[in-house]
């Protein structure tokens, strides 16, 4: 089947376990390439140009928005954060699938950009569920904790935007479930036009020889 | 998760291997009920009532379609054939899968009133193999064949009215990508409104107590 990659922006709450679900993808799949956004704040300790963003110049940043060299961006906190275009291009060219976790209002304006792309929301079983995670990790304060529910609450808002929701009670059988999704997406009609085209022509071909 | 079954309806050329696939399908896994046709033709040697088709009178089908009791119908060589209503509501309500086999037209009436419902059609790996599997039979004849492939030639031009192509190169591994293809559907966000419902609720209440 011709292949061009798909394109799977991937969001969901704070303590869903997105991270956790991507890696067990790209770990344990060839096809998948990890978009890596680019933004201009300071690289923390342990973080690595490339690896977890490309950390970029204010004016650096404020030129690729210029070029359209970005699929979206955003200001937080006075920082930019945004996705460079090239590199998902060229992957989704080469034929692989692109993992891109981004938030909502970024989700939507790709969407509007890659009307193929796939919009997956990423939730954990319940809401005491994700509660119990953020608590779990141990590192975040209860006025943190209470921030990440408030926010998730906000965020649960947008989920109907989205086009499906995977539930990760557990790593392994979410990431089996939407690695069974996104390759579903290589069957779409949308992305088998050659194949249709392939078809047809074909087809008349033997019957024209009748 | 919560689960109502997927209406998945499946088209696509005589020789594509359609029966075998869902023959594999319903074989393989307990959540597929299939659904069968009303006609009104005499069933032929070997065909038995409830199997292959409901053989009902002309006058039993007419009040049929009276009563709204058929998804879709249409005649066919002075016979009708439909689909019965009330079997594929009361599955899809058990949560079941149910898998409708049935030509275009048919697909596009069924899809108006089902409009989650998954249309996908099966093609072989080439004209040339569906000539081949064709001939294969060997209870064809020559004219037979290349009816069917000209019926081919015309039925590749609705092809893109599908949402989802498969190719039916290996039995497994066409029945593997449907069953995970049907399956994936259950995540869709129409799908997963209670879900959403249920969290929405569960994160105010739980931010309401902070």
């Amino acid at each position: 089947m011709e292949h061009q990659g798909v394109l799977a922006v991937i969001s969901g709450f704070s303590g869903a376990g997105k991270g956790t679900v991507m890696k067990a993808l790209l770990e344990g799949y060839d096809q998948y390439a990890l978009s890596i956004s680019a933004t201009t704040r300071e690289p923390r300790p342990g973080e690595e140009n490339g690896r977890e963003y490309f950390f970029v110049s204010e004016p650096e940043f404020e030129e690729m928005i210029e070029k359209g060299a970005l699929i979206e961006y955003a200001r937080y906190v006075n920082h930019y954060y945004g996705t460079p275009r090239a590199y998902v291009e060229s992957k989704l060219a080469e034929g692989k699938d692109v993992l891109l976790e981004i938030e909502i209002q970024g989700a939507l304006k790709v969407k509007e950009q890659f009307p193929e792309a796939l919009l997956v929301f990423l939730v954990p079983p319940s809401a005491a569920e994700l509660k119990e995670r953020l608590s779990g990790r141990g590192t975040e304060t209860e006025e943190v904790i209470e921030k990440r529910l408030k926010r998730a609450a906000e965020e649960a808002e947008g989920m109907a935007s989205y086009e499906y929701i995977l539930v990760n009670d557990k790593v392994e059988d979410c990431t089996a479930r939407l690695h069974a999704l996104i390759q579903s997406q290589h069957y779409r009609t949308s992305a088998c036009r050659e194949l249709i085209r392939r078809m047809e022509e074909e087809l008349k071909e033997l019957t024209k020889k009748a």
